[in-house]
């Protein structure tokens, strides 16, 4: 019997959603030679690998077959604790009021799947973190970007928008922006703060790098600002400050929404891994992350500033770049009507990767833009990087016939 | 300021998704002195803990700065290595066709995602796995019982359901199901693929507990059946016959649908930990599960003879229970008009807990139904566990004034 080739059906919500530029470049630059400013990964030869070698042990040793064993849906009550410890630095907390998730890709996902109903309007930084807007889109969600400046959303737009489109929430990234670097100010942060009190609106507030901060002073996050925590979703993650191959990351919320959360958590996997999440809960206990944080900050800083040193050297002349205080990208536009999608494949081409800047806009991308990663490369692997960007901008201008002269803004 | 309480916005898609009544139950039970038949979880005094240990260990000494950093959406090559190896034992199966998962709850929620729009039917066995239902409720899909015999889904009923629903798959556990722990054997899976063949009818093959058989010969997946695996997901966990605290399983399955259900996991958290995906890999490599396996359901065995024939001692009259060959549940339907929801309470009073069966019917459930799981006592504790079941039986037949005389049917 011959059959027809069979095609699987595939729901709607698919359809828009395509797989992450980032995850398909990562895997396409796994050419050992291509230098690597892509990743949205840390940089492994820093993690605390004694240290989280002891931490599986002893669980395993001590609390081997609990660890083994299914367990709650909310998290394990240790982890918990410590997430409740960490969070509340700066907003009151109880462990009970953490919800354990598997990477704070999961809270996002969870939170849009709690909240986000099939056309509901969800508002995102311009430009901001691509897995967070597919997280919503499969959520139903349509995603409209409030424009910045060099301080985050700018408060006249957020309002004109919560005004024009009443969005189930506001998605935002105020310390150490994915993908731009760059921090809101305290004095923004209260007005943004008081807009989304004044007008009632949910804030989701992902903070996955805010504690490696190189220079500049800390920051508190947008929920503690006074009245502000009950009407948000603050979400974590050790992916950043630990590791991300243990999935652990953690939602901060308060009041009945926990449970809606916890219910889709139940459906989306019952529960995170208890293996990583008590070791984590003893790494958390046992030692210092903060003066962990502390060294790799220290070695991220030295990478910031050889590639935000270099970078003025190798791009066109009306080329900006974003300055970051701290986390793990810079954000360039070349301008000069560059679309670095073309730039791309001669950068590879050159030995050097990087993503470009249009997926990252929910709509109307800027194409000249781009990002780039310098937490995994030494200064000495930055500067030859750059110089080799420079090589495929300066082939890119020339095959596109593009001056570098400021005036020039289009592809020819 | 006073405030007026704030409320967040909830999602429809949840409106009508409850908690699981097992894991509410599981957590009110948690009264030391209560014997639980009403957990879904393995025993954890068995578990291989220290080869278990040792695979942690030695992942993190020879692979650990991997280990702990991001990787593929797929899944570990390793892991998908000896996934495809145990699949391939039924089932011809290569590494790229297997989708690692964060245990197979993920890979139900991840189908139900990829396949399931608004409104589309779905078909499940009478009764069925409680936590599937909630994974493709979330979808927004619509779910019909198929009847069932003490053989599983009864052909023509299913035939007649997918004639008048055209649903977008069918959802089965032909092996030791939950919650009735009953095997649809050879003849009927055969007659299952035909018609499944016949109408282009996806199959999503649900299958954690196959491989933990005390009794009888074992029986391929209905995937396995000639000109099946392409329309069908098959399913397959590690939290059964390894661990559950890892959070690993995988779906099996072919072509396009393989890169839509690995989108959908990119939204819901990237990728599973890699720690335990490695730690899973190297015990599945260098660890004889089949042997360890063998041991686990040759103490299961036991458990379920103490159970299996204890029961007809304790029930009522009319009550019938379910022959398993293996897994982790019987099924007792009690009549007399006896609602188990009822039932429970005197149950934890007398120092005993069971699952009711209501819920794990789509729609117009059995209520004198109750799930029994057998694998964590011992035949000791189960004899004793079945004396205080007995009690509370009896105390609810008189409280209810119920003749256990098999006529009677009503609760008065």
């Amino acid at each position: 019997m011959t059959q027809e080739p069979w095609t699987f059906p595939v729901a709607q919500r698919l359809e828009g959603v395509h797989s992450s530029p980032v995850r398909d470049i990562l895997s396409i630059i796994s050419r050992g030679d291509v230098i690597s400013f892509a990743g949205g990964i840390p940089d492994a030869d820093l993690f605390a690998l004694e240290d989280l070698q002891a931490a599986f042990a002893h669980v395993l040793a001590h609390q081997g077959r609990r660890a083994l064993q299914y367990a709650s849906t909310e998290g394990e009550p240790e982890l918990r604790e410590q997430a409740a410890a960490r969070v509340a630095r700066n907003v009151p907390s109880t462990p009970e009021q953490i919800q354990v998730t598997s990477g704070s890709q999961e809270g996002l996902y969870l939170v849009g799947q709690a909240l986000l109903d099939a056309g509901d309007v969800v508002l995102v930084e311009r430009p901001t973190y691509l897995a967070a807007v597919q997280a919503f889109t499969l959520a139903g969600a349509r995603i409209i970007g409030i424009p910045t400046d060099e301080h985050g959303v700018v408060p006249q737009e957020l309002e004109r928008l919560i005004g024009e489109h009443r969005p189930k929430f506001v998605y935002l990234i105020p310390t150490f922006q994915n993908p731009t670097g760059t921090t809101m100010p305290a004095p923004r942060r209260h007005q943004v703060a008081e807009i989304l009190i004044r007008t009632g609106t949910v804030l989701v507030e992902d903070d996955p790098y805010g504690q490696l901060r190189f220079t500049g002073e800390p920051l508190a996050p947008i929920t503690a600002h006074p009245g502000m925590a009950r009407q948000s979703l603050l979400l974590n993650s050790l992916s950043k400050i630990v590791a991300p191959g243990i999935r652990v990351g953690w939602v901060r919320a308060e009041g009945p929404i926990l449970r809606t959360i916890a219910i889709a958590k139940q459906a989306v996997g019952l529960q995170s891994a208890v293996v990583d999440q008590l070791a984590a809960a003893h790494y958390l206990a046992t030692c210092d992350v903060d003066a962990h944080v502390r060294q790799v900050a220290a070695v991220y800083k030295e990478r910031r500033d050889a590639m935000h040193a270099g970078l003025p050297h190798i791009l066109p002349p009306a080329a900006t770049i974003t300055s970051p205080d701290g986390g793990m990208f810079l954000w360039a536009r070349l301008g000069h009507g560059i679309d670095t999608a073309g730039l791309l494949p001669l950068a590879v081409e050159e030995g050097v990767a990087f993503v470009p800047g249009a997926p990252f806009y929910a709509h109307d991308p800027d194409h000249s833009t781009l990002r780039l990663s310098y937490v995994t490369n030494t200064p000495e692997v930055i500067t030859e990087g750059l110089a080799r960007l420079h090589r495929a901008i300066r082939s890119h201008l020339q095959e596109h016939r593009i001056s570098e002269e400021p005036t020039s803004n289009n592809i020819r």
